[in-house]
């Protein structure tokens, strides 16, 4: 039994390790074009920051042992081929063409089993100037090695970054740490509009502008000019201009489909390889996982190109197994996403509610912030939760979750709940951890989801704070009405003709203060309050009261 | 519409609330014995411990406000009447006669739906002595007080902790921050034997031990001495004695009944108040919540009585909907537990491997260390996960997880999973959050479930560590192998003559110095070279292998 496998970063090796386990006598080969196996390219922004002090610990294991083809001998029985090209699949003859870069020897390597796994590429957008030094990608450890020595010139004091995308966002922190000015220049309207909503993204937004990083949304690079070293200097937009020592490109990742491609198997409809649930391709001998294929969307079962560590490994467990006689299915994934972004986190599960409006869906949605312990606990940070939730039946479809407070807990819970189709409901009554150092007796997820309940009730009625602007901007006749207490008035206000401020404690006795007739809409610190406020007018018989999605916490302006 | 509630810390309150939010009518009283309203109890241990400086932080709402009568009144229109007492309750008549304490003077008040939410009662064990000054339970702020002004005292150098249960534990921690050296006196053989399994509780005592705790198993108290003055000086155990200057008895709470016995509501198995789904009692004008009322065992169906402030608040809320015409059901609890002792974190859910046994579960196990992020990012720390786990289908029966790293976050997702009675296969292919400062590429929890689908397709066959401590103890004829690297043997060390260490990377090619006819037991730092190992010496023929579950980091010795 030959089994093959092209690509040595995440799936490939794990489809091999995992094979071995399975099958001790196996004939297994890597093949890599590159120098390094098993390298975790998830942490080199952390590299870049100066975080990991040294490179090589992205190749270790756990226990400190170089993944080089010497480990893959030794201690898995495993051939691994570096710095050696697979050029091309013979599909009849069962074997692969390969090119050792180095001595520029070929070779056919024979398999009944072929595994590809051969990752993704940045791709640079096709601008004048593109080719000046100092502008970069991050996808391998020699890139991270060269953005920080780049980085770390005494020349080098401001960097562009074109694409807010995830590596881009890190690579900001990790830029800023070692002291480069980082502007993000993003041609939509806000950051990450694939993954987060607007509230989130203008609270991400506010929050880089806070940390001295400046976001251009809705501008395009157009033109890039150096100096007479071909360095960099310049990045020339559509609207103007901004100076740039190096830049990041990070518009996104293509599948490395040329192989798959050439040899005649099933591209997807992404634009990566296509597989079944099994990860086999078109050909019954050869699966592919990791960044090169296409995912199913757990929630609406279309298919998705979305690359991820994670999901390469899993990808690599399961052909490991198939390719050794099991049989186990990948379901798909959720799109989940995080990211650390100085003291802030940020992340995102299933559909934003602009990509299940687009669906066709019917939904209903919060913003709830709060604090992530017990409020009275020493160690607490506010988190902000949205929820997307099916109107029609309580199920969760999506969330974004955002702050300086732990919000990979809730991310991970809310994953779980989808992946399960659970109901707000379902999320409300889970038993969770409780004690004051990790939540509250009602965690900030049950909380929003019993917001949501409150709204699917009709109990709750709600604008977000992107809707209460655009109707402050226009003009209309209504009240805003503050029902915080005066000391809490300082820390920071909407700023308008229409703010009444009532205490919450005095609403019920100053009540003929407020005309029964206007729009009234509430709002406290996180809209706890601004939600009781507009209970207490729906019940003294005011006709048209709404609180406001998250209050102040929330307000990006 | 009259709603009369009983009980004004957690599910009172919380019930008389949403009542009010939906329902603007209905006349709404909570009838509470003592001085305060809606105390957070669960923070008691941290006022002591200085974390919290302010015992009045909890009893304010997030914005400040302190939850009092006025509070109560002015917000929510529900008046509150504290120092009062409700004596019996007249079904017919349907009105609750009550004592004012202050005053003596007696009234009734009428209901329509009547709320018990009359919470629990910690209780001394009844052995000589124990009327003494300085003994304490934590049960309301003012025992905190009493017991924060008492580690304050000059002459108290020592205390006692009877019966290590969850509050016991926290108040270990607050107890030794103020500068009092703890003992802990605990009947059975391990710490927290209801919800801890021994390998477990083996790690917390090691830990509690290097923090200068003494923990004293199998040792029950049978006498107190005092001084001159009354106040408590030693304990006198079957075993010998300890000094202390003061003693917590935390040896568990009782749901206080007797209104509701007297009354003549149905008392359930456990000894609590029986409720339905609907947590209404067997008067269908009568619910009743909180820490008074027993609830249903998720995995087992059985009644159970877990008390918890955050299942207080579910039972609030949906009690609220459903004496305002809803109809909601609660399905029931998992007893999932988790505290905070230094800077350790230890929680569990679900059933123990004890209690899946004795509950006739076929069960497979698993420990399963590791870091909790990715082992190359800056700030990782250990934690520990045991799964049990159904082994005719693979559905997880519980989780215990302990260590310095994030715990919480791994026990609420299997929580979550449990709730859904997800397998291993289903935790092991969720798509949750991956970036290296939240997690591993593999995080530990699916790590430990592909523990668990590697054991269950027979690849994996392990020992635990108390097992293989049983053998060696036994004198048996084995070898235990461990394959760490030379370096790592410093760290910490099996001591028996058992032991050979050959390194995993020289396993291959030293193949020939190990016995094939002799049982083979191998293990690494977290034994998941361990199972490399195994699985090597498997595929090389030999015919009885298996690795040490957790390895190094789980050995209590």
């Amino acid at each position: 039994m030959k089994i093959v496998v092209i690509g040595g970063v995440a799936a490939g090796p794990k489809a091999a390790s995992r094979a071995r386990r399975r099958d001790p006598d196996a004939e297994i080969t890597i093949i890599e074009k590159g120098n390094l196996l098993s390298y975790a390219g998830c942490g080199l922004p952390y590299f870049i920051s100066g975080d990991i002090h040294d490179c090589n610990e992205l190749i270790c294991t756990p226990a400190g042992t170089v993944r080089n083809e010497v480990f893959f001998q030794n201690v898995k029985n495993i051939k691994a081929l570096t710095r050696t090209f697979a050029e091309s699949i013979d599909r009849e003859k069962q074997e692969v063409k390969v090119v050792n870069l180095e001595s520029q020897e070929h070779f056919t390597v024979p398999y009944d089993k072929l595994i590809l796994a051969t990752g993704a590429s940045h791709f640079k957008p096709p601008i004048e100037g593109i080719n000046l030094y100092r502008i970069f990608n991050l996808g391998h450890p020699d890139d991270a090695m060269d953005i920080y020595n780049t980085a770390k010139s005494n020349d080098v004091k401001k960097a562009a970054l074109f694409g807010a995308g995830l590596i881009g966002i890190e690579t900001t922190e990790a830029l800023t740490k070692q002291g480069v000015e980082v502007v993000i220049i993003e041609m939509q309207d806000q950051l990450l509009p694939r993954i987060l909503d607007v509230e989130t993204a203008s609270i991400l937004t506010r929050y880089l502008t806070s940390q001295d990083v400046e976001v251009r949304l809705s501008e395009k690079a157009v033109r890039l000019e150096g100096d007479d070293r071909s360095n960099v200097r310049k990045v020339i937009t559509n609207k103007g201009e901004a100076e740039a020592d190096m830049i990041i490109t990070a518009i996104g990742v293509r599948p490395n489909i040329e192989l798959a491609k050439n040899a005649g198997l099933k591209i997807g409809e992404t634009g990566a390889i296509w597989v079944d649930e099994y990860l086999q391709t078109s050909d019954q001998n050869i699966y592919a996982g990791g960044d090169c294929v296409e995912n199913t969307h757990l929630i609406t079962g279309e298919k998705v190109y979305i690359p991820l560590g994670s999901t390469a490994n899993k990808h690599g467990r399961i052909i490991g197994n198939n390719i050794t006689g099991g049989s186990e299915t990948f379901k798909g994934v959720l799109g989940t996403t995080i990211f650390k972004i100085f003291d802030y986190t940020v992340g995102c599960t299933g559909l934003s509610e602009k990509a299940a409006r687009e669906k066709g869906y019917s939904i209903v949605t919060c913003l709830a912030p709060g604090p992530d312990t017990a409020h009275y606990y020493p160690i607490h940070d506010t988190i902000i939760t949205k929820l997307v939730v099916n109107a029609d039946n309580g199920k969760i479809l999506g969330a974004q979750v955002i702050g300086p407070g732990d919000v990979d807990k809730r991310l991970d819970v809310i994953v779980t709940c989808i992946s399960n189709e659970d109901t707000v409901k379902e999320l409300a009554d889970l038993d969770l951890c409780y004690a004051p150092p990790y939540s509250n007796a009602i965690d900030n997820i049950a909380h929003a989801a019993n917001i949501i309940r409150n709204k699917m009730e009709g109990l709750a009625k709600s604008l977000s704070p992107i809707e209460v602007k655009s109707r402050i901007d226009s003009d209309e006749d209504f009240i805003l009405l503050d029902v915080r207490t005066p000391p809490e008035l300082h820390k920071a206000q909407i700023e308008d003709k229409r703010v009444k401020h009532i205490p919450l404690g005095k609403l019920r006795e100053r009540i003929d203060e407020l005309p029964r007739d206007k729009e009234i809409i509430a709002y406290c610190a996180i809209s706890l309050r601004g939600y009781e406020a507009q209970r207490i007018l729906d019940g003294y018989g005011f006709k048209d009261v709404k609180f406001m999605d998250g209050g102040i916490a929330t307000w990006p302006y």
